[in-house]
């Protein structure tokens, strides 16, 4: 008889689980569930209105998917619940609640229900920026140690610069919370009856948490506002694990509604997209996680602790146990060219399309991909979300130059990818600068799937093989995987996630190789935009931040 | 009784007379006649192809057209010819053809016409880059005068390399040739019975000329090509004089089909872009007059010859008698919207457009036309067609900085138009940092009339009023001035182009003001302009360079 778990992916916008076998990987049930209130980043429900560049998030949204995803696989597979052996989710971070010390979202009391503060803060929530540059600043001052293992930058999307904003916007709430959240250590709380064991993956990477210095110190804490001084000892306790380690057993409370069995382990969760590795077959060093959505996020694995610059952050068994996994990305990746098909496209090739019946960014493709590395004479930066990797800059903005008055729409389009796939080898070789050997390449995510010449440009351009995993939902498979582990091997799981990625993890769909004629001119077009990249990048001209220091206060 | 002066302008695709008052300017009858075979660039008649960057005409159209608008202005005025008292016209320029000894062009000889060396090159054949940069070099290594008065570079539209061209590419057609022309006096000499009488304007600008020292020397034409050296004494004869001097009186047998009396005055012929400078007002020095079309022209006056870096040339007596006449430019102005409208407009603006029957110009000029300077976060350089002046090199290419995911097109064309104005201030800083003073700003061409937002834009940027002439057709007007000055006082004419200025110059038609706190944003817009300006065009960073020269080998 087979045994099966299931791994719960908890986006942006929904929660998909998935229910596979733990000796295949196979795919038995899966089931998607949005999120009532999606993103708040106007009003609250009571409709008052949000301030600028808040994202949150409703807790009841992610209680309702998860009762709702469970029991939907567990009954759509056919399985006996007996068979399933674990769950494990992961989830978007840093996305942070406050509870009281039942541990009940404090927007679930009417007391708290008007209250911005009360609610879930999304990674995407920016409206901390000044409290993340108080707290760099601070850190920077005082010489503390963390600052180097993320990059040298306090993001504002982290847990602390978030806190911070409530206890300076919203005392009442900071004094009423027991316990700060992550959404996903709150989320697994509830599979087994409360208690809270958090993540070392959120802990590593968002709050500057190492299993040997643990978090930040009381003094820095004091310094930065003696009202902090108790947070982490007070606010942000319990244990901290690592992912697909038992958190605990389903509870009998949990059992009823979920359909699954009491005593089902419970893997401690992930983030997204660390997950993401052990469903595309990565399970040791050197090999790099491409994951390419509307942004893009590139993991990898070392057996060392470097200091590389520029990186989003490096945490001990933070993507596979056993160790150091590296954190580097593009806040833009997939929006760039969104943003071109929406804002820059002809109404002809629009009509192509719609006679076609196509996206108009197939009818882009199309065309884009009869040019020739070079041919357009175009060059672009990658910044129109600004720079995650490797300067950490969100006041860089875009650039293109080489437009003459023949240049057509897909030739700039095709300059964006390029510009991409530039960023992107940026990245790869800042991590082996930094020391952190690169020796495969793995791609997942909606686009390496969709879209073939723009993932044979990256293959050109990185001049490295790219594989792609054929699994559609890397996030819910990988979590699928932590659960497998969370089960064990005596239970028909796996000890290891290095086993259970031989064995769950679907097999490379396609290889992507670099055409050495292709390789030889981006290498070329590469050395331009590094020129570029550290012109505008590193105070050579400042321009693209003087223009958006203006563009505030027109 | 009123008398009248008939004025022709030569545009590259049609040829347009007015006919008007001599004391007050006002205009009586118009007309236009297209030239049949247009532009020839890819084919000559014969269904010969041409190579790249060939630009052709056929004579026979001038004279088709000619035959067309005079006899139609004089009949459709109800004028008695008796009193119409002079006739001029204005060409573009540099637009050569060879004829034989009777004054006959060599492509109406069956025996050369699947020739395309017997045909008009037009200003824009822009074949002969090869010929030019050997000329440069030459003259550079002899330290030919000449150079300086031409910003430092032998243009590849200029006179001499399409003759070099026609020796080396067909020595058959350079030995059968009498007599090389430019188109203007060509067309001129139709109306005088053959005489070739050469425009100092022409010959200024386009051919190296100088009333002191006359043509380049037979020794630099012998160093260049021995075959040469008898090209300027032998097949560039005929005398050179001044615009609006009398080059001759209509012939009895040009009066037969003009419907014109024999023995009316025919003025020396002049460019296009410098005849508008009467046309708009304009009669000394200081005062710049921009040509806004597709491209850019920008003429003025100084009582001095001066030496300007990047400027297309300065010629005595080449724009008004007396003066200097300095020509700068923008290689491309209008250009860069009309590319932008056709490539980079979602199909949503165009469906807008074409609900409120407007051309998609208009509905990105509204929507542009309600963003504040600096608002947008974008900044380009005006390279599209290269740089003309002050860089002179048609090998640099358009940027565009500052986009973002929010980044409108609106935002993109308002963006363009400022890099325009940027690109303008830049010339006009060249002139003064040269010497020229450059008092007043007058404006004409088609843009300037169409787009108020866009003169707004450039009032702001060059922070100096800018004054719009109320003439549609300045080309011909100018002209129609020039016949005035032919013709002389005694004859109800004028004796000198500022007494026809002053009489018939239309009145300002609206002056576009900078407003204060625009001028100040401009400034700072304008500041990181020229570090960008400087950068990619005076060698910092050649990548545009080299990402052209790629893409001519892809």
């Amino acid at each position: 008889m087979g045994k099966y778990v299931i791994g719960i992916d908890f986006g942006s916008l929904s929660a998909r689980a998935v229910l596979v076998e733990t000796q295949t990987g196979v795919l038995l049930a899966q089931q998607t569930e949005a999120y009532p209130h999606a993103v708040m980043d106007r009003y609250l429900p009571c409709g008052k209105p949000l301030g600028e560049n808040w994202a949150l998030q409703h807790p009841a949204d992610y209680l309702h998917a998860l009762h709702t995803v469970v029991p939907g696989v567990v009954d759509s597979s056919g399985v006996d619940a007996g068979d399933i052996v674990g769950v494990a989710l992961d989830f978007t971070s840093c996305t942070i609640l406050p509870v009281d010390a039942g541990g009940v979202p404090l927007c679930f009391d009417r007391k708290w229900e008007e209250e911005p503060h009360a609610y879930v803060k999304m990674w995407k929530h920016h409206a901390a920026q000044t409290q993340a540059d108080r707290i760099t600043a601070l850190a920077r001052d005082r010489g503390e140690p963390f600052l180097a293992r993320v990059g040298g930058k306090i993001s504002s999307e982290s847990f602390l610069p978030k806190v911070l904003q409530i206890l300076e916007e919203a005392p009442g709430v900071y004094e009423a919370t027991a316990s700060f959240l992550e959404a996903a250590d709150f989320v697994t709380a509830q599979l087994i009856g409360g208690q809270v064991v958090r993540s070392s993956c959120c802990a590593g990477y968002k709050n500057m948490w190492t299993p040997e210095s643990g978090y930040p110190s009381r003094e820095f804490l004091a310094a930065l506002d003696p009202r902090l001084t108790g947070l982490y000892t007070e606010k942000v306790t319990g244990p901290v694990c690592r992912p697909g380690t038992p958190a605990g057993w389903l509870s009998e409370e949990a059992a009823v509604w979920s359909h699954l069995q009491p005593g089902t382990a419970v893997a401690v969760a992930a983030i997204d997209a660390h997950v993401s590795a052990p469903a595309v077959g990565i399970s040791g060093p050197g090999q790099l996680l491409m994951i390419m959505g509307t942004s893009g996020c590139d993991i990898i694995c070392d057996e060392e602790e470097h200091v590389v610059q520029g990186i989003c952050g490096v945490v001990k068994d933070g993507v596979l146990p056993g160790y150091y996994g590296y954190e580097a990305g593009q806040a833009c990746l997939g929006d760039h060219f969104d943003w071109f098909a929406r804002n820059c496209v002809p109404a002809s090739y629009q009509q192509q399309a719609q006679e076609r019946g196509l996206p108009v960014q197939a009818i882009l493709t199309e065309k884009a991909g009869r040019l020739q590395p070079g041919e357009s004479g175009l060059l672009a930066l990658d910044w129109w979300n600004g720079n995650r990797s490797v300067l950490d800059n969100g006041n860089l903005t875009g650039l293109i130059l080489g437009m003459g008055l023949t240049t057509r729409p897909e030739e700039l389009y095709r300059a964006l990818i390029e510009a991409t796939a530039f960023g992107k080898r940026m990245i790869l070789e800042n991590y082996e600068r930094g020391g952190v050997a690169v020796r495969e390449v793995y791609a997942c995510g909606g686009i390496c799937r969709k879209n073939p010449m723009l993932m044979q440009i990256f293959a050109d351009v990185l001049n490295r093989e790219i594989h792609v995993a054929g699994v559609e939902q890397a996030g819910a498979l990988g979590a699928a995987m932590y659960a497998a582990c969370a089960a064990g091997r005596a239970q028909g799981g796996w000890d290891t996630i290095a086993e259970a990625v031989r064995a769950m993890a679907p097999a490379c769909e396609v290889t992507y190789r670099p055409v050495e004629e292709h390789a030889a001119v981006y290498d070329g077009l590469y050395r331009e935009f590094c020129i570029l990249h550290d012109y505008f990048g590193r105070g050579g001209n400042p321009v693209m931040q003087h223009l958006r220091a203006q563009k505030k206060h027109p």
